[in-house]
């Protein structure tokens, strides 16, 4: 399953916030075997929301949306997604009812807003705060505060299973530019893709969807390079 | 100036690594007064870097690409880049001059492909390690090791430079749906973009180019909400 990931809002592309929201939705979602495919921050404009949300729904199997939810003038995600799938922004009745009965709210003194979201799509509860989320066609909008984000995509993250992937690492001491002839035979003997991260050392990491042939390959690779132990 | 920023890498699409060469670009960019639309991560593919970079040199005056530079088989930045802009990737003589000059290196011990830039490109040299930068048709091309991508920034940062953009942050301990009418009211009596940040508190943060004007909404706002003191 192929899936990209926006993030809304002005605050991530004024350098204000570090975008660690973007890191755990990809984290999950490569442990449930989906394969995140772009990750794009855009401000909180309807007009670009419902732009790359419409471009990225048209090209991946499904698109994670999160920020932008809430009562503010500056919350218009749901506007945007509505607006990418060419539906109307509507009081919707399940998220009223859900928000009156677990919230304790009050229908009329909800903030203008809060219970809309696109018409007929399925609504995503707030467990751990107001503003519901919701998937329409394949896009699964959710808040940007991070401990509602993370419960609420525990409530749909089944729905991104996909083939597992392994890894391993291998770190090494010496220099990439050293490493090149070992990183082409790895690639050439096993059924692996090869990433190298230069920092202090350099970190090899090594993928594919079987298991022991990931570990065979990281075990040829621990035995050809100067291997740094690991510290977890 | 508006700006697209491009962040290269597999490790960031898998969750690997936390995005903060995005924030400090967003935040340098932000300070210089260039306005940031679009941050976007795309994986080590060369067909994937190139129709981005395409895209968002069409739609914006600069585009600032970071990470996979580097003799690895996974460092595809330049190639992307030379693909977007129709240029073939050649041997940069500058490039090599300066790594044999100021690097030490001989030509023939570099590894292949480190002195690889599009055609006609200026050359960035990378004061903090080896592989050079580049500026192609307004495409600023950084590595992704972050003190490398930090100290090459700074050599152009000036070419980003546009009108100041000045904020103030005020902290109240008022629930989100409670304020709008206060949000309302500061947007319509100053020349000021608001942004409303919930969390523990929310913050609101006020933004523009005439800093009395922002100085003066923040006034305002500070009289009118229950402030909760800045830490800083």
């Amino acid at each position: 399953m192929r899936v990209a990931v926006v993030t809304v809002g002005d605050e991530l592309l004024a350098g204000d916030t570090v975008n660690t929201n973007a890191s755990w939705l990809c984290e999950r979602l490569a442990a449930r075997g989906a394969r995140v495919e772009r990750v794009t921050t855009v401000p909180d404009r309807v007009s670009d929301i419902a732009r790359v949300v419409n471009e990225y729904r048209a090209e991946y199997d499904a698109v994670v949306v999160t920020g932008g939810l809430g009562p503010t003038h500056d919350d218009l995600t749901m506007a945007g997604v509505a607006a990418a799938v060419g539906r109307e922004l509507v009081e919707h009745e399940e998220a009223l009812a859900w928000l009156t009965e677990h919230g304790g709210y009050i229908a009329d003194e909800l903030a203008e807003g809060t219970a809309h979201l696109p018409a007929r799509a399925r609504m995503l509860p707030n467990e751990e705060g107001v503003a519901p989320g919701a998937v329409v066609e394949g896009i699964y909008v959710l808040p940007g505060v991070p401990d509602e984000m993370k419960a609420m995509f525990e409530l749909v993250a089944e729905e991104f299973d996909g083939e597992e992937t392994f890894t391993r690492a291998v770190v090494t001491s010496e220099p990439e530019s050293g490493l090149l002839d070992r990183l082409r035979d790895v690639q050439a003997a096993f059924d692996v893709t090869v990433g190298s991260y230069p920092g202090e050392n350099v970190r090899l990491k090594l993928s594919g969807t079987d298991e022991t042939e990931v570990e065979e390959a990281a075990a040829w690779l621990r035995e050809h390079v100067d291997v740094v132990p690991a510290e977890e």
